[in-house]
């Protein structure tokens, strides 16, 4: 199945993408997809609404906005220099183990929406990266069994602002969390449709231009691996993401860098995932 | 104002501790301290049905377990070496500026919650902190007005995993995110009733030995700049937390180090703020 929420920002409703492109509202049979719905069998009772025809739901118009696939979590976790060609390209070495970082929630948002520039950047960089989103609570997961606890798998642009990231005084988090800078989307793919989340092809264009051109297979650490890492140091709720890692391509690799302008357009993609589309604005 | 949830882990009710130490009930008229509480003004209501003398609000035993005075956040912020004597016992220097990371929010816990050594910790540690609870949404916020977005304070410990934190590759969240790690309470006291947050005394003891013994004049950065500072990375909502670092005599500071066992006790406090209490044991 592929989740999408559709509607205002902060009011969007669920519903399903068809394999034959229409959209249908679910909002009369489901609340919302959050951590709520996933811990409580949504997904499941959902699988048999689609099977029945999606009895009573309407259809959604295509110009509708498309929110995030899945309700504001209760974190993002991100994976550092998981991409071997990312940090050889960063210089600083192969990570031995995943590097764990957060950033806010606050900063969700929709698979079309601006991406904000904000007040002191001048450093504003892309990463396209495979999202994984948790469907049950994962607590000191076994990696054979990791990919159980997985609901889906959605495109994610893990936005940075390299000033506020290095060189403010610490941590990561600082330069990951301003508002808009953790798009998702534009659907959720449940899990069964995805074979092998290592064998995805990923790409970030910026105004059409190919910057980031890779596939999961170059990840360090992989899906499994990661999901059940990360339940080593914390709980993992249902509806949580995990942001798996950024290939090469980004700004801060290029000599010399090429920071996202007011202006641009960054589109990420994600095969089988559908791409994300943002426009680069400056705080108004 | 001191605010106070009661009840079962996951279930806890909204309550107020009166004056005269009475507990009473507030779940007839309001449903939780959570974002929408304090968006939606539910602070000033809360005052007025106070005022009134609590109608229909029952006394709650003194015996009822206290959860965590507000609502899971959506985020923690937490603010690292804050403290002047603390950084000097780090050798790592003084911050030019505020670093800044992330707890999860898996992570909240009750004042008399134990708190639970993870799998392969070998470097429990301690951090009292003065925590700050947003009440409304803050984003570039001046610091001339910053303290006009603070809800209140409340007593905070950042358990933290030493080997987690530095040792595994980075980034801190790893070492401050486990289960259990983040308790707070035993009361939320409004801003009204804090004259100054930055003349409070604050203290930890381990088996009754005093560890950690300051006052937050020793920060490096105040609330007031904290709060307007962290505003200018994400925004932060009603409800959140912002812990705001801790003094010197973390065990990480001594010689040699004195990290927690299971069978220790540790007891966090703040002047005004009311004091914390923990069980160290073992994962089960």
């Amino acid at each position: 199945m592929k989740l999408i929420r559709f509607g205002e920002e902060g009011r969007e409703e669920p519903g399903i993408l068809l394999a034959d492109g229409r959209r249908i509202d679910a909002s009369g049979e489901f609340q919302d997809y959050d951590e709520g719905f996933f811990a409580m069998g949504g997904l499941e009772a959902l699988a048999v609404w689609v099977e029945d025809g999606c009895p009573g739901g309407a259809e959604v118009h295509p110009l509708v906005r498309l929110g995030p696939p899945v309700a504001r979590p209760s974190k993002i976790v991100c994976i550092g220099k998981n991409y071997l060609e990312h940090a050889k390209e960063l210089g600083e070495g192969i990570p031995t183990e995943p590097a764990l970082f957060m950033k806010a929630t606050s900063a969700w948002s929709g698979p079309t929406d601006d991406v904000i520039i904000p007040r002191g950047s001048s450093k504003l960089d892309y990463e396209v990266e495979l999202a994984v989103v948790i469907g049950r609570t994962a607590s000191y997961v076994e990696e054979t069994e990791s990919l159980d606890y997985v609901a889906g798998y959605s495109t994610f642009c893990d936005f940075s602002e390299r000033t506020f990231q290095k060189e403010m005084g610490g941590q990561w988090t600082k330069g990951k969390s301003a508002d808009s800078f953790a798009p998702m989307g534009p659907w959720l793919v449940t899990a069964d449709e995805i074979s092998d989340p290592q064998k995805l092809r990923l790409w970030c264009k910026v105004n059409t231009e190919l910057r980031q051109n890779s596939w999961t297979g170059d990840m360090s650490f992989s899906v499994r691996q990661l999901v059940s890492y990360v339940t080593r140091f914390m709980t993992l709720l249902p509806g949580d993401v995990i942001a798996t890692g950024t290939p090469s391509g980004c700004a801060m690799g290029m000599s010399p860098p090429r920071y996202l302008q007011a202006g641009d357009f960054v589109e990420c993609g994600v095969e089988g995932l559908g791409e994300l589309s943002q426009r680069v604005v400056a705080l108004g």
